[in-house]
């Protein structure tokens, strides 16, 4: 049985992984190219193997069929879009996820990026070093309407973090949660319209592609801010890179890319703050994540515990998606 | 009367605090240098200054004695540590601060720190931008013991911020305070023993100069992080760069220096992040700062409010510091 791993770094935070899968038997291929691998690169390392233990590659039909021996596509993370799940269905190839394991990490990412963003605090490091002393004046989170879209496992955690600092909260989903106490649920256009901080935390669907765009830069505040830890082509990134250019946004980090890794406008863009897809990577999240991924190929394996399959909602959406 | 007005910036984020003073004849010159004065400087300034409304610059015997006309020093901010409170008497000058205002700035900015630093914010964002794509791996606050000393205004603050994170948090100050549940009482080497980050929130005094040094650096793990946000001389520069150049400690963020504006050996040192004394700079407080400095002198002259004076255990930590 051989495993192939995608996913970079991997075994390293933590060697229990590696350790999993040489207990039982399995031979595993780490990437050899240190990054994402393309489609291309992706049918030529997954050729012979049983097993892939996934990133965010992409996997899709022409992929699979590259695979004649896969059986399980096992994603280190929650985020389903790389991955063509009706081929995959067609072909009988099992697909777990790890959804739970990166929220905590995601989260505390997210207010990292907000505080960093509204105090300068990555600019003000860079200039110190760069020419000099420049006090930076910025805005505090507890004065401002804070605008969530997505309440769902990151987007909840967020909230949470958010509450001691007095924000005022709006959140929006496809459906209220009625155990926010303290949350006003408002429409997505409410949102742009009202909040002075906007952060997204909703997967990447046909529903949520360019979510984000010059429709909505033009409803937001000139002094608002946009943080997007969640997918890359969530948030159009010409039309960001233009919104802060001719001043009609104060300011936006991002994480995650449409192409990753990212090379495009928004670096040459100020007032714009880049980290680069780290949203999960926190030693214990990451482990995590790497070990549950890794147990949901042994317990698929050896059929003794269910594993983390991805459920029938997914499928549905990416057949929705594809049609 | 004429008042002298030497934190820099002043006025610009609210124009109330000079509306006030025009509102009761009072003529006031704006710091020409747009830097902190020295005492030299402000000697030159202050000649035929009435009322001094002041930042960190040193307020010494010598000023006061270039200052006949001075009455009062209203003091933007909190901290008194440039200020010589037993010369201020002795002359019959009064001394208000803004102790309050603050701290809500200060709290953020400390979690901001915090975050970036565990997370590599800033060193992800400036490396996309000089050399490419680097992912971080990075700590979570949430699987860390904090240790918080000095819980006053600031520190409990801070601990009200982190409480939806879970960290576990350890808390030293002069006397324990029972209005904190879940937090565990330490002593401050326990502190810094067992603590994988330290931020510190104690005023700069006689106990409290040159706290962090070489010898605590030598108790604390090598993997822990230490963040100042109080004020600089609490923190021994020097040590503290090599204790990061020596891989004794993780990292540092410090946002207040012995020497302001700062141009020491800290900016050639990896691993520690560096902001320009911005804890109050947020509009709102930094605004709310500058009404009160401002109120403090117009009670002071009105005499129909109170205004904020210093308490007398100030003038007594004063007294046994200069002995």
């Amino acid at each position: 049985m051989r495993a192939l791993i995608t996913t970079h770094p991997f075994g390293t935070v933590d060697p229990r992984p590696l350790e999993l899968l040489r207990g039982i038997g399995v031979a595993y291929v780490l990437n050899p190219l240190g990054r994402r691998p393309t489609e291309s690169e992706l049918c030529a390392l997954i050729a012979d193997a049983d097993l892939l233990i996934a990133g965010t590659e992409p996997i899709t039909d022409r992929v699979m069929a590259c695979a004649p021996r896969l059986r399980i596509i096992s994603r280190v993370g929650i985020g389903l879009d790389n991955v063509d799940l009706t081929a995959a269905r067609q072909r009988g190839i099992a697909v777990a996820y790890t959804p739970d394991a990166p929220a905590p990490a995601v989260a505390e990412l997210t207010l990292g990026l907000m505080l960093s963003l509204l105090r300068s605090i990555h600019t003000a490091n860079a200039r110190l070093r760069a020419d000099g002393w420049h006090r930076f004046m910025g805005r505090r989170l507890g004065t401002m309407t804070v605008g969530i879209i997505g309440v769902g496992r990151v987007g909840r955690r967020v909230i949470g973090l958010l509450r001691p600092f007095g924000s005022e909260i709006l959140a929006n989903d496809l459906e209220p949660a009625h155990d926010l106490p303290g949350v006003s649920w408002a429409e997505k256009n409410d949102i742009y319209d009202r909040a002075d901080l906007i952060s997204l935390h909703v997967p990447l669907t046909p529903n949520t592609i360019n979510l984000i765009a010059a429709p909505e830069f033009d409803r937001m505040k000139p002094d608002a801010f946009l943080i997007n830890t969640a997918r890359g082509g969530i948030v159009n990134e010409r039309d960001l890179a233009a919104a802060l250019r001719e001043g009609r946004l104060a300011g936006a980090a991002l994480d995650v890319f449409g192409e990753e890794p990212y090379a495009g406008e928004l670096i040459g863009t100020d007032r714009c703050l880049l980290t680069c897809h780290m949203g999960s990577m926190s030693v214990d999240c990451r482990a995590q994540m790497e070990i549950e991924a890794t147990e949901n190929v042994v317990r698929f394996l050896e059929g003794r515990l269910p594993p983390q399959l991805v459920p029938e909602s997914e499928y549905r959406m990416h057949a929705a998606r594809s049609a």
